[in-house]
């Protein structure tokens, strides 16, 4: 079974309106005309299996657990099943959903398959961003890619709303950008992963994911919630190489406390249970509001499955320290202008990461000094210490 | 260009938000290193293009113009454009989308041409849902059907969580169904609309969609938020049969006033150019809290690019006099129990909807008697007059 979990107006029973939901949801009611049928209809009825009535929030809520019978396996059906109808109910939300293991899909690489592609095993990975975000031709990109990678840079995406533009083309930017990833192989042995920002160009999402995979494309970058879940567990069932998963538009679902649902749900649970291999999510440093319980809940429902939690705003090289603590080593620390905006340039903003990791692990204190010189010194002047 | 309009949080100052959204949600700013290209960034830059500082409702608005440079055509690139990063930015909401005339999709059917297939061109469509929505057979669907098509209904959909289950798989359904719009055909000389719950079974919908309209399938209904806006655009794409988008999960996003979009956007505007020939969404007729403000902008929405609105909450035979003071003609009114729970059985609701259209355009009043007879009397004894 699956079972969901929703928060109630305050003041409502949660009996009640859970045996609302369970029937409402699933038979609806069946008139005389089926009651001999009734033993048909119980076996696709939901049923409250809990309720809190005293949550610390004051809005009640309470378990309903939906049978096997009525539940086809993808996140399209699920969310019709649990929160369909009852999305439109006024201020309900869907607080929580416990999904079988064998609910959905597994990631096809996950964050052990990308410690082993990028031969990254003892550390976090660092992940930079293309800036600005729109106005780079491709062989900007490659040019930026060539001076980030040669500084030993893990991985780096375009920017989400980077689409397939006449300005900078998707293939082109693809072709541009893997003559410098060989470049960078054959300089240092190291071939970072590019997320190519995956959209439809007009056509199919799932057919541009082959096409460009059969390109040479070697990891993705999509909107998920913008394009749908059912685009992002049919690229993930299309393509072998890593999907990251960007969280654009994730606030019209997420962000209200009264509706829709939370942020550890959307880009936690959900991820987990949709193929895709890591997830990037607003981390709590950055100037979005953000609670670092939610991101907490993102992270362990994320690695629950393998996927990559890659949290991303304000991410800079002062913020390691905090990062590690709130991460330990399976995160991606992913920068935008964390890196391209280092005063050094984009190359010194990679350099500053890994000194920050260095001076971390030899335990050396990060402080700000008058006269900087070395990268990290440089980038705590800039940005200070998270 | 698109121009998005925002809610912003009450005290805001429009101008200086604006101008953050402009910049954050285009190019992002741009660092020294890349000034000698200012022109290539200004090219991708949106612009504030209106300010409301003293709106009614306390949040002042912005209007912000993004240019053709930066937009890509399909919904997913669009909501990713003008409310990715910023729909997780607090409370501040996507309030309205100026979308040029050929941006996306339109019906390949749509109002008139559903007027056409069904030859229904001087009154409102009538529609039902089957009822219970699970546990029926494949052979109860097709009974049902063959007794509301016998009785002269134009259009009858699944309901929104009949999935491709095991009790009524929707290749058995679509057989069955099919054999009794034979029979209703050859007896009548019409045949009605089934909108066949598209899903994915486990593998790609779009590639379903196909199979099914392969099979025979002349109509479809698709959960569309549930499964995401992509979905919908290459369903719409891939087959030629009439696709009824359901409003299932529609709450998630647009239930919440200081966050996500609108009902009239999500369920009007964003539909209107994503292809699909017709949408249901809860009228105020109905029991979900529901605006009649925003169910006028949906239908407007609609109509202006030949969708067909489908009003859904609360319809039964006496909802019919205001139902038709709202709507005029152009209206498929959709009722589920109001059909299915007639007394008389569901070829008596149907008989009592083409009653009240029929007394309705007499000009003659509806009120509830003592004794009643015909299927509408029955009808207003057992819901009362809307």
């Amino acid at each position: 079974p699956v079972v969901a979990t929703y928060r109630l107006p305050v003041g409502a029973d949660p009996h009640k309106l859970g045996e609302k939901i369970a029937v409402g949801q699933t038979a609806g009611s069946w008139n005389a005309a089926w009651e001999h049928r009734a033993g048909r209809f119980q076996d696709h009825l939901a049923h409250v299996v809990g309720a809190v009535t005293d949550h610390p929030d004051g809005h009640p809520r309470v378990r309903v657990s939906f049978p096997d019978a009525d539940i086809e396996g993808d996140l399209g059906s699920l969310l019709t099943l649990v929160f369909g109808k009852y999305s439109m109910a006024g201020p309900l939300a869907l607080d929580d959903l416990e999904l079988p293991d064998s609910f959905g899909r597994t990631p096809k690489v996950g964050l052990s398959g990308l410690r082993d592609r990028l031969g990254v095993h003892d550390r976090p990975f660092v992940m930079a961003i293309f800036k600005p975000a729109l106005g780079l031709s491709a062989q900007d990109h490659a040019d930026i890619l060539r001076d980030v990678g040669m500084a030993g840079l893990d991985l780096i995406k375009d920017d989400e709303i980077m689409a397939d533009l006449p300005a900078a083309p998707t293939a082109e930017r693809l072709a541009a950008c893997s003559r410098s990833l060989d470049e960078v192989q054959a300089a240092t042995g190291r071939r970072p992963l590019y997320a190519l920002n995956l959209t439809g160009g007009g056509g199919s999402v799932v057919d541009r994911a082959r096409q460009l995979e059969d390109a040479g494309a070697e990891c993705f970058l999509l909107n998920g919630l913008a394009y749908g879940w059912h685009t992002v567990e049919q690229v993930r069932d299309a393509v072998d190489v890593p999907i990251f998963l960007h969280p654009a538009f994730a606030g019209a679902i997420a962000g209200a406390p009264d509706h829709g649902l939370p942020y550890r749900l959307l880009l936690g649970t959900l991820p987990a249970f949709s193929g895709v291999d890591a997830v990037l999510y607003p981390a709590h440093y950055g100037s979005l509001p953000f609670d670092p319980a939610e991101e907490a809940a993102i992270r362990d429902a994320l690695r629950a499955r393998n996927v990559a939690p890659v949290p991303s705003a304000g991410i800079h090289p002062g913020v390691v320290p905090r990062a590690l603590s709130d991460y330990g080593q399976d995160v991606i620390l992913n920068a935008g202008t964390g890196i391209m905006d280092h005063p050094g340039g984009p190359a010194d903003g990679v350099r500053a990461f890994f000194e920050a990791l260095d001076r971390h692990g030899a335990g050396e204190p990060f402080t700000v000094v008058d006269d900087p010189s070395t990268p990290l010194d440089v980038a705590l002047a800039t940005w200070g210490i998270g």
